[in-house]
């Protein structure tokens, strides 16, 4: 079994293939450079890879995906049907979400939004203190990340809710489901969360109509892909005073085009594709086991199921 | 006893009469507009009182802040000497401070002061993940709010020192005491927080001796009082890039000045005196406790040590 590392963008995997061959020596890992017979390969680590690559590779039976996210590699159409794709799941990048979650809830909890764009404008305007249990986060998607998220925040003293696409398995006052259940859900939002995978059904679901279900003032954080958000509908509610702000560290295209309007807008706050980062050591433990589990003809752990497209 | 409500910056005091009167309605509350015979007045509500009229009481025995802070009681000279003083100690206001300082060292945690910047210049640059316990948050001030942020701030998960003016009761390695010991704890503390009374020991005690001794990218975060800073100094620490932002607010001139150059700061954070707020339902009821004590004859709760000045 020879591995392929794919990626646009990532300029090599030379610490990858450092912590991988620690764990297994034997790992036979190739870059772009130094391909060798490309029929010998039956597996690629990916990140953003290019679709054209695959078409490369006659005998190419599973993908492995370097982080948590895995649209990057369903976009790419060139992978056989019945190939299995495998993703990353951490508990770091579950504490780095909830970190990063819990500093924009906190941010709005303390009104920082608007103090941030009272400071533009040099004006001292003093606001009235929020109590965390009396703002409601709605975090949007309960996979492994959105339900450590939600605990967390509730752990922390806010009233948190959650929405899923499917139905939960127990019962649940504080858990909606469907897109039937999606207003009564958005209605309720002081601070919404975005923690959703990104598919056909996904995408976008950030929008003009949505925005509008929310209350008046709400805070969003988007941790998960610029895909889920209409920015042009995220600008003009802020712009409006619907939204009050915005913790945004996905976009439609990164890195961010210096010609876009998020980089002026005070209440808006940009971080560069940093809220949760694959630790590649952790990392490579899970991906070192997943290309054993394979060699040896078994399924891999934290397989993708490509029904549900995550 | 008479009381008289005095500040130069509420409005009035209708909140306070209205929640005082609810809990103790004999207690005779005067304003400036309608004080009645001033040789009556035997105590004083204040928050920021002008000195001039403290000259008209012949008879003041004791003074009460509305908040926790007496530096604005001490500057009124013409309060007599021998004058009880007490202030609010409140369990809302403590949460108020851990959650606006966990607030501003996750901010700093994740990198928020240099991503700020970025976006000023519409750059797009990742940065290094820092785990909280790899980052050392150094409390100056362990009083009772100083020492609750410090416990919050610790079971975050952030590595917490403290120091304080006075030897501590126990041994502990990780308080520091005293300004010999200013030096070896200021070297480590990659995010600072001022907890301490201003007192004339403490004014002016962040500046650009002290900023020297933080390590390199330190992080300061201000919610005790404008005068603990001086402010050039921290302008130039923070644009020489020593010190890598801050989250400020308290300042020498409140409300902080249009031309103040702050503003315009994007690596400093302005609050307007809001980190935490007296709430006067949950202080009233200490209050019209601390006036009860006193006509009785007893002395009030929360009684300031006029000779350490807090």
């Amino acid at each position: 079994m020879a591995i392929l590392c794919l990626s646009t963008v990532l300029p090599n995997f030379n610490q990858w293939i450092k912590n991988l061959h620690a764990i297994d020596p034997t790992l036979d890992l190739r870059t772009k450079d130094n391909p060798g017979d490309l029929s010998e390969i039956t597996s690629v680590l990916a990140w953003k890879a290019n679709d054209e690559d695959f078409k490369q590779l006659p005998n190419l039976k599973f993908v492995q995906s370097t982080g948590m996210g895995i649209d990057h590699i369903l976009e790419c159409k060139s992978i056989p049907e019945g190939t299995i794709i495998a993703r990353i799941v951490d508990h770091d990048m579950k504490e780095q979400m909830a970190e990063y979650a819990l500093y924009g809830a906190l941010k709005a909890c303390r009104n920082m939004q608007y103090y941030n764009r009272d400071q533009v404008n040099k004006e001292w305007h003093m606001r009235s203190r929020i109590l965390p249990k009396d703002l409601t986060v709605g975090v949007l998607g309960l996979g492994e990340l959105g339900s450590y998220v939600a605990n967390t925040l509730k752990e922390y003293g806010f009233n948190v809710i959650g929405w899923k696409n499917t139905p939960p398995q127990e019962k649940d006052a504080s858990i909606y489901h469907g897109q039937d259940q999606l207003p009564e859900f958005l209605s309720q939002c002081n601070i919404l969360v975005c923690l959703l995978p990104l598919t056909p059904e996904t995408q976008h679901i950030l929008n003009r109509d949505t925005f509008a279900m929310l209350p008046k003032g709400a805070y969003l954080i988007n941790p998960a892909r610029g895909g889920h958000v209409k920015e042009a509908d995220l600008l003009e509610a802020i712009q409006s005073g619907h939204i009050s702000g915005a913790l945004l560290d996905v976009f439609d295209t990164e890195p961010l085009p210096k010609d876009h309007p998020f980089w002026d807008e005070a209440a808006i706050e940009i971080t560069p594709h940093v809220a949760a980062m694959t630790n590649p050591i952790t990392a490579s433990e899970q991906v070192a086991e997943n290309f054993r589990l394979v060699r040896e003809g078994k399924l891999p752990n934290n397989l993708v199921d490509l029904n549900r497209g995550y």
